[in-house]
């Protein structure tokens, strides 16, 4: 192992969300994003398996929130409820990177294999809510129901986190989200 | 072109999800299809782009379906309602084809990047139907919450169709599921 360098996972990750919006995600190469970090391509290898995973690595993170507070939600929690815990146990910590989250959604969506792998990403975070419910007790479909849903609302409010304006709250957005779901379904 | 074939495109969807069932999507070749289908590889590429497209092609039939009912539901149609009512427009049609969508849904099961193209379809019947809302003057986010919390109860509901027994009816599936997350949204 080299030398360690104070918080070189966060200047690579900064670096990289820079050169992916200057010159595009497909453009950029490890060299440069090294190089903008004065750090060494060895540094960035020993964070980030390749340029992808500086986008995704953060999903890992997501998913044990979500987990761990969909498992703390008091037993006496709704499906609903106990999904509402864990989205706003995901969206605390994104509060205060809503300025690389924003820059980070401009790369991914322009370009289709990044935009591919969110959809994966939201899909591994579904079937881990999903997997949470049961655990909790809670049968199928309504595990199902409530995962897909909850992440489908999620995934809203997430962007309208990010285009509206800048002292905006997520675990704001995602609770209005959440309130707004319940009368559009009680108008079927 | 050549001559024309009897339900070629039919003959050559059955084979292919045969040979996909029997030895893998990524072992079968368009050749095998078409000698399985009695056919041609040169019918096979007028039908079909190539092998993966088999599987998706009735992608932008559904979307199709989808559209058209949701603009075709009445003015007085809650977002719920249109969307329930393109749901169930849609779920017509795969009636009379569970054997096939199950051996379909076991094939992309079995495949990443399958999985992925599934994703993305789905991703498309998401944005078509957010579109189709605004058009009939569903402001936002109402209109994108409608659309992709509908498609996530189309793929729970699909899913559970495609697990029960043969004579099951997915429009049943779909108006059980919209009836659950409702009262799954009300205890919020």
């Amino acid at each position: 192992m080299g030398r360690w360098e104070p918080n070189a996972r966060g200047r690579l990750e900064q670096a990289a969300l820079e050169l992916y919006s200057e010159h595009g995600f497909e453009q950029t190469t490890v060299a440069e994003i090294a190089k903008r970090a004065g750090l060494t391509e060895r540094t960035f290898f020993r964070h980030f398996a390749d340029k992808r995973e500086v986008l995704f690595a953060g999903g890992s993170r997501l998913r044990e929130l979500l987990t761990t507070a969909l498992a703390g939600a008091p037993g006496s929690a709704t499906p609903f409820e106990a999904v509402a815990a864990a989205l706003a146990a995901v969206s605390a910590p994104l509060r205060e990177r809503r300025d690389q989250a924003r820059r980070r959604q401009h790369v991914i969506l322009a370009n289709a294999e990044l935009r591919e792998r969110e959809l994966i990403k939201l899909a591994t975070l579904s079937a881990a809510l999903t997997d949470g419910l049961r655990a909790r007790g809670v049968g199928e479909p309504a595990a199902s129901l409530a995962a897909e849903t909850g992440i489908a609302v999620f995934k809203v409010a997430f962007e309208r986190w990010l285009e509206g304006p800048d002292d905006g709250d997520l675990a704001e957005y995602v609770r209005g989200s959440l309130e707004q779901l319940r009368s559009l379904a009680a108008g079927i």
